[in-house]
């Protein structure tokens, strides 16, 4: 039995609970200042309101004030904050860290400098820990196509563990795996990173044709929808992705696996950033959209805003062409002016017409 | 102008009908002895009835019987073919070939042999003509994702050409490119089919996950459906599209571009594929599957069942593994024995766990 501590109680990190408890595992969720209402409702009635699911028996649901306690003697954090949440937890967790901690993390994201950097988040995490704990603690993310009312729902789910320490993956995979929720695993830490944030970010070029096909009218007589779009959107997502992992010198075949395609495929199914990518496709601009969308973390827009402020010095350093990543540059341009009705298809795919 | 003859009036085939009378081309559509009531729709009230359209003004439908008179001055054929007519089309259009003709084919799927030999479609074709017209003609298939009635809608679609012949795509490319349809071009002809072959077959897989969601009882009360089981199927999916694409040789980015995700995609989004999974997923055997099914041509089945006569001499040969193409293994297990409700997943992704 490990002693372990979730750190966010929103549904992803929470759902993590579900196969821990499983296998037996002590297991305590501490929520956020932002997760006030989940923890008094796994307080007092055992119940988890944004998974709607009764919790596992036997977890300790903590507020964020009861942290100290909550962190004690745990091996295993698991970081369960969003995006906007990743320098919080560094700065929150920093003074209770003890040296041989692992903190695994479920955010999905990354951030960029105006010289190029593009920072993944258990990198950006690392930063914000006290100087004497950074390199006493072992980093870990999971990625791979997950929703988490599925995991908590005991379905089969298949992750990808990264770490850039071997003997810490291993033994994460063994206290997570149980038989539905498939573990695997890789060192590259980075290339995971990078899919899981960009996965994020195209499908927003998923939901701007929902919402393009409605503002055309909808499904026309004849029952035509525009999956042909969307899956040219989905291939160029595909394709840009594959080639920021060559830029990462990372992993190019996570690509068409588990992190990439199949991660973008669940995510491209439903949910938040879907509905984003729709409004803005129906015409709405992103201000007019996030106040539809109130309450609701952008992480797909943050992504590309945070993007938009590297390619401009990668494209300068000649890292990246002007010709790539035309997804990319048409999804900033919508973030920042709104969507104009052409997906300029024609950019797509630059280095397809190989004649050989 | 160019004179164009589609032969087979599915809907695939007919729907390219639009790109090129938008172009101004002459077309002319010629049904197959098993699209009687389709043509006689087309030349009685000018409406395709798969298709729910009226046809492009303009157009000249024509039976089978009339085939010579259809193909008299052409210079580009359609094969409309699906994947059963591949022999009827090159034994039909035969004794009417003359030099110089283009023969692009929407037909998905391929041919194997109990050596292992993967033989695409456009090689089953000219092997079937006769020995003094196959090398006077030129042969090309489209690619990528295309939802036919999307098409005849004029809905944007983004489609690969591949032929071995570089100006011979150029040509077709002109003559076929409008403002809805976007083509880009390949000579590798060998990974385009594979990528069309393969991304129905792995299809059938997406609908398995529907089928059993079904049985187990489908969405829970916490709305939990079965995406995290159909995106890992669709990640595997396209792992091992691309490892028969390195196999073969050929280009392994399709995997992740239009050829491959991209495709796979859009099949995944409905059509007679999933519904073929979704049965067998239920439970019910090939058999019952197809009597259900009647009348539809089960292509994915087709491509599982060629497969799995070349895949024990490829593995006896070592080309593969037996560790290799778990999906596909179980998808031929699926056809041969029916769903036993296991999906294998610990299986799936075998090159996955990389430590650097």
């Amino acid at each position: 039995m490990t002693q372990i501590a979730i750190v966010g109680a929103g549904v992803m990190g929470s759902a993590t609970a579900w196969p821990l408890r499983d296998n037996g595992h002590d297991v305590r969720l501490v929520g956020t200042h932002l997760d006030r209402d989940i923890i008094l409702s796994c307080k007092e009635q055992h119940f988890h309101p944004r998974l709607k699911r009764r919790l596992p028996e036997g977890m300790r649901p903590y507020f964020v004030e009861e942290i100290a306690q909550a962190l004690e003697g745990v091996e295993i954090i698991v970081s369960g904050v969003n995006s906007l949440g990743v320098h919080w937890i560094a700065k929150t967790l920093g003074p209770h860290l003890r040296p041989g901690q692992i903190i695994i993390s479920v955010t999905k994201g990354l951030e960029a400098t105006e010289t190029g950097e593009l920072k993944i988040f258990p990198d950006v995490l690392r930063d914000e820990l006290p100087a004497d704990r950074r390199d006493q603690v072992t980093q870990a993310a999971i990625g791979g196509p997950c929703i988490a009312g599925e995991l908590a729902g005991q379905r089969q789910s298949c992750v990808v563990f990264g770490s850039p320490n071997g003997a810490v993956l291993e033994r994460l995979a063994a206290t997570f795996r149980t038989s539905y929720y498939h573990v695997w695993k890789t060192t590259d830490l980075r290339s995971l990173e990078i899919c899981a944030a960009f996965k994020n970010a195209y499908t927003l070029g998923v939901g701007l044709a929902a919402g393009w096909l409605e503002k055309s009218g909808g499904v026309d007589p004849a029952e035509a929808y525009m999956h042909n779009l969307a899956a040219a959107i989905f291939g160029q997502g595909c394709t840009e992705m594959a080639r920021w992992l060559e830029i990462a010198g990372g992993t190019q075949s996570f690509a068409y696996g588990l992190p990439g395609a199949g991660d973008y495929y669940v995510t491209a199914q439903g949910g938040r950033t879907l509905r984003l990518g729709r409004l803005l496709g129906l015409g709405k601009s992103y201000a007019e959209a996030r106040q539809i969308l109130a309450g609701e973390t952008l992480e797909a827009a943050e992504v590309i805003l945070q993007v938009a402020k590297a390619l401009p010095a990668l494209t300068a350093q000649g890292v990246v062409t002007p010709q790539e990543f035309p997804l990319l540059r048409l999804l900033i341009e919508v973030i920042e002016q709104g969507f104009k009705g052409d997906f300029r298809l024609d950019e797509f795919f630059p280095g397809m017409n190989i004649m050989r």
